[in-house]
């Protein structure tokens, strides 16, 4: 592959670029004449191509040497696809199946190449329209538990745990962007904000909240200071794919070290979102059961954490954490711990979930479940439910005990009026 | 300087090896033949070196390849040097005059040349003789205040305190040391634990205590995964030398990124200990009194940590961390945010302190305020005081409001017997 100096692909050079290498190869054949290159990037941040020929599919992601939604004007480092990659090969090991295989990888070109999920779609997509999906909540629960427990000292062994968390702090281009847009810029009047006119008052609310306020910047310290396991870092229903029967995790550019409860809190938050806006894609009729499936997804994407986490706690804990010399060897049970543990990581989520309510409706990048909703005035009203409720969820965060205690509260906030 | 491949130094090389170093040479001269050369190391790491001569004083520590109190069957990198030169860097700019000066630094022989502190005697031996220092409160509070205040991200730039952090990753071999020896190793069998005899029965009850146990390696997550600001690391009273009007703070070479209530949670602890321990160093007549102003030391360096964290919160914060866009330039207040931070750290160091009263008298190192009780029965009686109390730090770290709260806690153990 030349040339050594980054160049961004296009649709011209691609075939060129990449018709020498092997691995590439392999999957869509050495005949590029055959390749059909399409650009297929909706993200913010990357080029994305389709590479398709009669004997396969591949998918090739670059970054940009800027944010793809600004432009030029805002540059980030192309080192986030080696950290992409970085994750995605500890990914895969900690959660065998749960990523796109990777077929090839170019650090100088920020290029990588992996399997095509097909026909698998966005997962927002599929909320949007209605869709349910056999098993999500089951392979996301697992998901996420299985890279925290397996990404912790309470897995790895400190030395490699260390060296990792070490390599990690250098994506802090990427940290940055989440510590601003999603701590701290809904919270008061920041440059690239936008929202929905009408939900002033609503957002009056919450910036003169002192108290939410606080707890927000809390949650914030422990994204920049809390290294407990290697966290997908974006985890959002634009980051997963799925059939109607299979579930993918994509895009995990923005991995870090932080807290075990942040995938699933923002993951949970994305349903929640799915789940307010519901009102503005579908009709009466079909409403309220599936907005009850969103509910039942959170709480079964609980449940399977809860159950791998106890799982993996009890047949993979060799880190330095909680060993067994302390506890099992000497005839005591670790259960207690190993509940304080799961009750911290669920008061972390809930806190992440109620801030990605916040920034996905106040910050830059908005969400499609409301940005389709065309009626501003519907919208505004579905997305000042959304914002309270995440409200609630910062200044609450210890005190609501379990998923089903969430789901209650998304019930009691969706049938609110607050404009 | 030569050689280049690291070797130890003895009295009879130092000169030689030095001599014609100009920025130790500016303080001891350059006639070599004057300089009179002691090893004094008394610690359980390093070679000690004084030199001396008519114009000036210098001391010489390096780092040898292992734990000197063990002997070369327990491995120890050199590179412990080069954090602490890092860290004592960095104190030196964050709290100016609290830390030795420093003539020079050889990576490769993991030599430091600084400052002899004199007439300075450490800390520990002057409780142990019940000497009183004056303004060792505002010092030592002032010093964890500042370091803790300005090496997060409440003060530094997001980018250099994640590139420091990840350096500091580095230093994996002395936290493993701190991992092992202060959060675990006491609760149970290790085999380089010893204890007095006739402690049984109140090792029985801490290693039972599944509560406790639980809580000591939730503090061991976050000393493993809370990267909030760099830590002196080894905060104890053999890590401070005083006069009997001005006091420093020595030997960071456990130096690591930790929780912000960590150093004065191990400060504290160790005037619990010189505490419980003085029946055993002297009369009736003098112990209540001297008792007493160890424990007024505790209120005083947790007044002046919060008086300067609240000064620093309001003049510095100039970090990522509860930005003034989401707070003063609204004209809301940040106290309540500042005061939840105040208790998060006393939480944090509550529990710290409690551990670090287990593992003195538990584990591998123990501190010289027991120690030299000759009486093994008085020793274990004012042990046990000090390990039932430790106990109750742990447990309840999250009730115990403040320092006044903690010193009567310390009257009501001081009077237990429970031997």
């Amino acid at each position: 592959m030349s040339p050594d100096k980054y160049e961004p692909l296009t649709i011209e050079t691609l075939a060129d670029r990449l018709g020498s290498v092997e691995a590439i190869c392999k999957i869509v054949g050495d005949d590029t004449s055959k390749w059909k290159i399409n650009e297929v990037g909706d993200g913010n941040l990357n080029l994305v191509y389709t590479v398709s020929s009669n004997s396969g599919n591949i998918i090739v992601k670059q970054a940009l040497p800027y944010v793809r939604l600004v432009g030029d004007s805002w540059p980030l480092p192309l080192s986030r696809s080696f950290y992409e990659h970085e994750v995605l090969v500890r990914q895969a090991k900690r959660d065998p199946g749960s990523v796109p295989e990777i077929y090839y990888f170019n650090k100088e070109q920020a290029i990588i190449a992996m399997e095509m999920l097909l026909p698998h779609v966005i997962l927002r997509k599929k909320l949007i329209a209605g869709d349910k999906i056999d098993g999500l909540a089951q392979r996301l629960g697992e998901f996420c538990a299985r890279t925290a427990f397996r990404g912790s000292d309470l897995s790895l062994q400190t030395a490699d745990k260390k060296s990792d968390t070490a390599m990690f702090q250098g994506n802090l281009a990427l940290m940055a962007i989440t510590e601003s847009l999603v701590f701290t810029d809904p919270y008061f009047q920041a440059e690239m904000n936008h929202h929905t006119d009408g939900l002033d008052p609503v957002v009056k609310i919450l910036r003169s909240d002192v108290k939410m306020k606080s707890e927000a910047q809390r949650m914030l310290m422990k994204f920049t200071a809390n290294t407990e396991t290697l966290c997908h870092g974006d985890l959002h229903s634009g980051s997963v794919m799925c059939t109607d029967n299979e579930t993918k995790v994509i895009d995990p550019e923005f991995g870090y070290y932080g807290p075990m409860g942040f995938d699933i809190g923002m993951l949970i938050s994305n349903y929640l979102m799915a789940y307010f806006s519901q009102p503005g894609h579908r009709s009466s009729e079909t409403l309220l059961e599936y907005q009850n499936w969103i509910l039942e997804v959170i709480i079964e994407t609980c449940a399977a954490f809860q159950n791998e986490f106890k799982k993996l706690w009890n047949s993979e804990r060799t880190g330095i954490l909680f060993p067994r010399s302390m506890f099992e060897d000497q005839g005591d049970s670790s259960e207690f711990a190993l509940n304080n543990m799961l009750e911290h990581i669920w008061q972390d989520a809930v806190a992440i979930c109620g801030i990605e309510m916040h920034r996905r409706v106040l910050s830059l990048a908005h969400n499609a479940d409301f940005e389709e909703i065309d009626d501003a005035k519907k919208r505004s009203q579905l997305e000042a439910r959304n914002l309270m409720m995440g409200r609630d969820l910062i200044l609450n965060n210890k005190s609501i005990k379990n998923a089903s205690e969430l789901t209650d509260l998304a019930k009691k906030f969706n049938s609110e009026n607050y404009l």
